[in-house]
């Protein structure tokens, strides 16, 4: 089958580094096929370039020829998340609708760690969005640089990481967490080695649900929120 | 002071409806300034159009010279609420975030009519994300063709929001109605001569709720969620 | 307009203090006509106090003459606030219901910091019952010494509201603060100095929502939790 | 044991039929002392009432002499329960609060059906401001005049309940129905013979829950929000 | 009455434990008649245990002869306590229901204490299930070995037990502690010497719950949830 | 891999349809070893049968050899899924889990269609227990006969589903079913021949989401609520 990795941002280094990751996690036969939103900003790290990212995106996806199997959404947001279902019929999967599905037979309750304080709130109001509030325990971050500031080193990341995730474990009784930004997702292996809580990365488990979802023949439904939108004089054409 | 009563989509009928509801609600000494979102969608009628809205909608409000004393986004929706008061020091509302404000202390619960089954969904969404959930009693919806399709005659739509608001009142228990779409607040004066239950009309909520917003010198924190985007090398450039 | 302030406690000071901030507040043209609930008790800091407020404040508002066009509760609390719903038909607000209207379009979650302890659990009853939760990150308080005994300096109160707002903010994640007690109003200037955290002023939002109410012909529903009460043999006289 | 069984309103026929009730569920050895609360309204109907009643019943529980074993508030509703509780150290138990609490091991939800549909809304505050409402599956009502009115003769309410019960058992699937109301309390047994849902009567609870709490000298916490109120220069004198 | 004490576990030393508190609380006439699940786990310490509990517990309770008056279940879970309901007619209260219903007149907020860390979700789960969320300000736990490693001392116990009571109170701001364990139930008095804070022990909630669902003729409703479960070929056998 | 499907009840009939499905939904190299618990009931069609079910569920599965790369619990309950997390390591994912993880990313709202009316009361539990009750818009149910009574022919229960789901799209809202029985699962084609609402067959989902997590090398979270039992002298042996 063919996989759109659909990076919500205009940044090649960050479609690449998630296109390493969807590569490990897809199935023989699975080819994943990576997409930047050449039109999106820079970086989805407010709820500014979060609507900069997905008037483009969905637009761009609605016309893609020829139409992938599934897509999934790279980046750990909304970004047009439901726009992109109303306009396509294969299943499309965001990183934490994927995310957040796999992690609640596996854990009691989550964390998610988001890449810097200002995504907090950002985060908490996609957990409430997608329902998954009752199993999450918080939403904390670690404190990265703007993208394109130039990462701090890995290790400096993981050690970040490990904190936050030692004293969500200890303060808020999360024995699961989850990497709440495509910028963090290519730690989870070197966080693993500093934490017994489980560690689930994104773009893993969005990889392996739209697999599973095109294998099982599902996709969202279109009788409701994700129908097709309407049609309009100056509307929307599809 | 002046208020920019911002249109997120880019039907002209809609953005000259909206100003005269938001001239007749305004104290005198307020300028009312209509806005279009030439850039925008016909139509916020689904959440593709949202976006497609909500991205020019922010980019060109972030620029707007010279900057109103407030911002009323006159749509009954998300597109870009949030993107919008990042953008923006002054005060930023929306419909339904003033007229679920004001509705709050003049019922038990209310109900939002909609202008079209598909779009309760959408407003459920919009309810929860702004937390309103607790008065909530339900979103209902008339069901109005696409815009620019032709709108009923007026007595037609009155008939249906009623017919909407008796049944809500009978079966959701709602004791006051808001009017969920721009294009149904110009029917408030009609309906209010066919119900008992108290109708609010959100433009003129918005107004009121924005003018006083301004006298109280008070605007949204940039201490959190809405602090302006952070920049990067490709990033936001306001 | 005539605004009636509503003092539901009997004490002189917290009216006058509460009528200079309303006068502040109010609009050219909105005569604010302040009244003392005499046979109310010294303060409402307590469930029992509430309780001996509201139901002369009720009795009293009900037959007052000349009606005023509309009635601003001016204390942070219950004492009764439905109940004068139901016995008047102009618009009623309490301070707790204009300052958590205000303070939703302006911050992602609120903390409300209220006199002493133990109005804590009051003012949880109080956002719990307004339906405010989801938005209200926690109730905070302040140490004041009970009404009557001597109010502390303005500079010590303003510093132990400082530390509690900067506390909310690290550990709550409030990014607004809503001061929750007629004797807390009058600092919300000196506090606006020490935080950069949004300093919402109850009182002046009361008077602001009451005077918008009022330009727009609404008042609270009379079809169901706010209706008159019942006449019996020995029952109310209305 | 002593047992004050403290009518919230002021007519002798309810308190009476809350006695008789009363009497049927004690134990031997408590000795039930019906009380009247001259100064309140002659019901309560309405949050107007509640308030008039919560006024006087605190205060002069407060000074009652000799103090009984515990205090049992015999009306469904609110009127300042909680003040109640501040003002003395013994147990204090409501009708809601007992009749929920005992309805929770006995069912999956329960339905509470009060007088009149006005105190729909009213019994839905006291549910919600008790935290009961996971377990509340609907709150409905018969159709009662006002007290004094004169009540309908006992077989037609008891029709009247035994219909709102089957509509909540089809509809809301409620397994339990309390009855929420002092003048419905009487027609519980008449009621059991017409359903085979459980039926609670608060009163009877009430007593039990009361004489439980004595005998096992457990009181409500004087920790937080029941501890007494401050005292000031003109405030409580207890 | 004949009430039967139903210990989950099969450690005699609790069965006794508990019946000690259960015949302190018991009402005069109250035959206890202690009771321990042979077939059942030592101890029911997690999820596996309460299971292996809850199987032959139901199944022994369901066929005892003579039929107690009712039945309380003397452990803090789950451990099948609606498979019980399903099984028998006669009012079964378990350890949380009866201390939660107490505790709910009581307090604003009470705390659950239970016997070590890993039970914390457990008894979250629990606390979800029964419906008590709104009221519980949190779930703690002292650390005990595990049963049948030797109890600490008495004295210890209450110690870490007071510890975590005043933690709950500073931090959680609980005004009430349940002690969520049958192991914690004997250091009830001795912590009450220790702490303001009102202290529940279930067993003799349980007891008196119990007797009073048998003085009023109630028991849990058989229309839904608590029905006699279906019988099928190879199915139950009541 | 070697995934187990393991029924919790004893039925054989049961376990070969959950099998014929498993096997169709598994990819190739995925070995499926249908697995009956003999020691269970005829059904888990009660609290009871469900605790009947998950302790020798859990024992047997706990001491299985060779241990299987994944489990997958084969019935549409609760049957104790925690206890076998606990006593496994390896990913244990059961029916309503791999559901509603699946439903989350494909509608708004999901209605799960049980197979009798007493079910209903025991699958919102399970809901609520798994932290989808934000998702779930009701739980229905078709009404079979207990297992072993001989099934309807299987266009009659399609015609039974079909009316649900019919149903539950014009008044609940859902605009996707979740086929919430085991019994049910087979009719997953045929229904979908006579809705657009999705339709969600447990099983297959349960399978995908097993080999995933296996790819994946993840499982549950052992540092919480499924760390391993405790060992006591005499407690669990592993």
């Amino acid at each position: 089958m063919r996989l759109l990795l659909a990076n919500p941002n205009s940044t090649d280094a960050v479609t690449h580094a998630c296109a390493v990751l969807a590569h490990a996690a897809a199935s023989p036969g699975t080819e994943v096929v990576p997409w930047t939103n050449r039109e999106g900003p820079a970086a989805v790290d407010s709820l500014y370039t979060d609507y900069l990212a997905g008037g483009p995106l969905a637009t761009r996806l609605a016309s893609l020829t020829p139409r992938p199997d599934a897509v999934v959404l790279a980046g750990f947001g909304n970004y047009g998340t439901g726009a992109v279902k109303e306009v396509l019929d294969v299943p499309v999967v965001s990183l934490p609708e994927a995310a957040m599905a796999f992690a609640t037979p596996l854990c009691h309750r989550f964390v998610i760690v988001t890449t810097s304080p200002r995504m907090i709130a950002y985060t908490e109001d996609v957990v409430q969005l997608l329902g998954f509030a009752p199993r999450c325990a918080a939403v904390r971050s670690v404190d990265l640089p703007p993208i394109g500031a130039g990462d701090p080193p890995a290790d400096e990341v993981v050690v970040q990481l490990a904190d936050v995730v030692a004293a969500a474990r200890a303060n808020d009784r999360a024995d699961l967490v989850i990497l709440g930004g495509a910028r963090l997702s290519p730690h989870a292996e070197a966080l693993r080695l500093r934490t017994p809580v489980v560690v689930i990365e994104p773009v893993a488990c969005a990889v392996a649900l739209a697999e599973s979802l095109v294998r099982l023949h599902l996709t969202h439904s279109k009788t409701g929120k994700f129908a097709p939108p309407p049609r309009g004089p100056r509307g929307v054409r599809l």
